[in-house]
């Protein structure tokens, strides 16, 4: 019987979905799961691009441009420019999903046994696409008790070695909520010129950014136009995860020659979803005040039930739809499996991520969980009534 | 300014789209190209599956599974029964086109350094996929005064190293149109038995098979239920290329674990064509019917064309929709590039794809080109005198 590779493996299964069976369980016996595991958004995809796809008038379901439709990149041309983001539609590729724009970067500017410097905990799948390309992710930590800022420049100069070629971030930040400043911002770019790094920036979450704060996009650090990867989804922002539609951008030429190649193999991005992206570059510009209305209630709700609870740390997240705490349990893995095996308050449980997964280095996150604000308010609240017992009664 | 990856450099441009410019600035000068350089289909979608979509009340585009939705994977046990194909719905990974069962393949079974042997002239993008997972490609020779027929068992053990972990076939073929003979699939079985190799099977073109022949799946093989990988797609079936919905099926549990965290890291295939796969598997039986007569008379007519010019060898395919031909020149890239840059016909001409492409070989198949016949006969026939007339015009 021939054998699998050794990177099949070694690829590390999801840390979300592993507790997947025993909340299948849970609800088999009836009880009620509030899933805070996951980044799935509850709010509906909005009506007029759903509408976009059913009014599309296709005879053929042709490939698209291996880059994407033109007429979606340049819609994503206006969209970046009201983000301040200045590119022009080459400069954009249109990728399956988040995911694949995440592997472009890694294949195009990386080779086996490169090293990518990556702040921890972070989102889990990062680990995922540098297992397939064989690349070595170097963790640097960033700490629950500093509110999860970026590690000090010193952490950086640190972990660089001869194969170091890129740093990855994910701003605002999933899991950890966090925010970066430009200060912070700043600090990346002076590293990363200083010693010739790619920067790959994950913006997923760019429109999620609570008290009045604002984002800054990695593509507009003066200088650093050669260094830059963005690497964007419209999943989140338009809860259309389903879509699998994302964007590789780069204003690095030689980068996006290469990012093609990969591109034109697997020949086009999904076509129906990129009528959607397209028509939702379109929508009205307070489209977007109600969803953030809703999820800074949720925000603020969540924290403060969290930080109410005896022995929870949980730092007030500055965007994205996520927060990571800090609970007074040994082990999250256990924990959260008991939640779901064991436990059940007024008849229902919650799900969260367990911490472990979104580090790597071992033995880190041991006590810490990932909760997803992606339920209405009176399902937080009844999900951390839960979570609140549960902690009561787990100690006993 | 930091440096792309090796991959990114080696990576292998498509070798159908680099006459692409050549082919727009032809269209700018007024001259009409017929296209028979990329398999993508002329013919219309279904209209019921596209309605399946229009028709699906979506309101909120969630992730599916990371193997696809259950219903589809069911569905699709249906659809491989009716083609002999016995497996279970757990046994399928729905991909994101038929590339991306390619890239599942190659990196659940195969390492950095491993080789695979793949009969040449082959699908040119399994080298993308392949420089993509730093794995070798082996290319033995089948050849056009074969037929293409596969290769001889010898040349298979000449070319197994201890570093050969695959055999990847197409069949029907994609560039040849050969269609492999049981006994060419038993020649495949022992080898791939008697050296523990894997057998990576893409079959996107199990349908067209003509001559009253009929496809044999490299599932169906017995014993060799824990070496195959089929490769699928829906793309060329159902003329669905832009859906990007494609699949994995393997009884190996191993292959299939670790495909799984492969897919997982990618977190879904899309939504919408996953609707459109659905409801294609529940077309009328005699769908097909018609567009298997159409292809047919294709076929008949554009290799009756071919063998009736001077100098010209195209031996009759058996399946899949591509013919490759011997043409009388010397340098068949030249040849295509100039039939966009200076030839035309009747105000038209012809864009095929350059044989050299689809070899692995340094300066193998120079006097050849694949042709697509994705257009009605009609154009076939404008298509052929483009050529005819070409060809008197080059020698000179």
């Amino acid at each position: 019987m021939p054998v699998i590779s050794h990177r099949g493996a070694q690829m590390p299964p999801s840390p979300i979905r592993k507790l997947v069976p025993f909340a299948e369980a849970a609800k088999k016996r009836g009880t009620k799961v509030f899933h805070l595991n996951i980044g799935q958004p509850d709010i509906e995809t909005p009506h007029s691009i759903l509408q976009a796809v059913k009014d599309a008038d296709i005879k053929v379901l042709e490939y698209s441009h291996s880059a994407g439709f033109e007429s979606y990149r340049k819609k994503l041309v206006e969209y970046y420019k009201r983000n301040n983001i200045e590119i022009n539609h080459n400069q954009v590729i249109v990728t399956t999903g988040g995911s694949e724009a995440i592997a472009f970067a890694i294949q195009s500017c990386m080779d086996p046994g490169d090293e990518i410097i990556i702040p921890e905990p972070f989102y889990a799948n990062y680990n995922g696409f540098a297992v397939s390309a064989e690349v070595r992710v170097v963790p640097i930590p960033s700490t629950i008790e500093e509110n999860f800022a970026l590690p000090p420049i010193e952490a950086f100069e640190k972990a660089i070695t001869p194969r170091t070629k890129a740093i990855m971030i994910c701003n605002p930040n999933n899991p950890t909520g966090y925010l970066y400043s430009k200060e912070e911002l700043e600090v990346l770019r002076e590293i990363c010129l200083k010693h010739d790094l790619f920067l790959f920036s994950d913006e997923a979450y760019r429109e999620f950014c609570y008290d009045g704060r604002k984002h800054i996009s990695a593509l507009t650090l003066e200088g650093l136009e050669e260094n830059v990867i963005l690497m964007d989804t419209i999943s989140k922002r338009y809860s259309a995860c389903g879509g699998r539609i994302g964007a590789f951008v780069t204003k690095n030429q030689q980068v996006l020659d290469a990012a093609m190649k990969f591109a034109q193999a697997r020949l086009s991005p999904p076509s129906f979803a990129q009528i959607l992206g397209e028509a939702a570059v379109d929508l009205p510009a307070d489209y977007f005040d109600e969803v953030h209305a809703e999820y800074n209630s949720r925000r603020d709700l969540l924290v403060k039930r969290l930080q109410a609870m005896e022995g929870v740390t949980c730092p007030m997240p500055g965007g994205a739809f996520y927060a990571m705490a800090k609970l007074p349990v040994e082990n999250s893995d256990k924990f959260c499996q008991w939640l779901l095996e064991e436990f059940s308050h007024n008849g229902a449980t919650v799900m969260m991520a367990p911490g472990s997964g979104f580090y790597a280095s071992t033995g880190k996150g041991n006590n810490e969980v990932r909760l997803a604000y992606v339920l209405n308010l009176e399902d937080i609240n009844a999900a951390m009534d839960c979570l609140e017992a549960a902690l009561k009664a787990y100690k006993n």
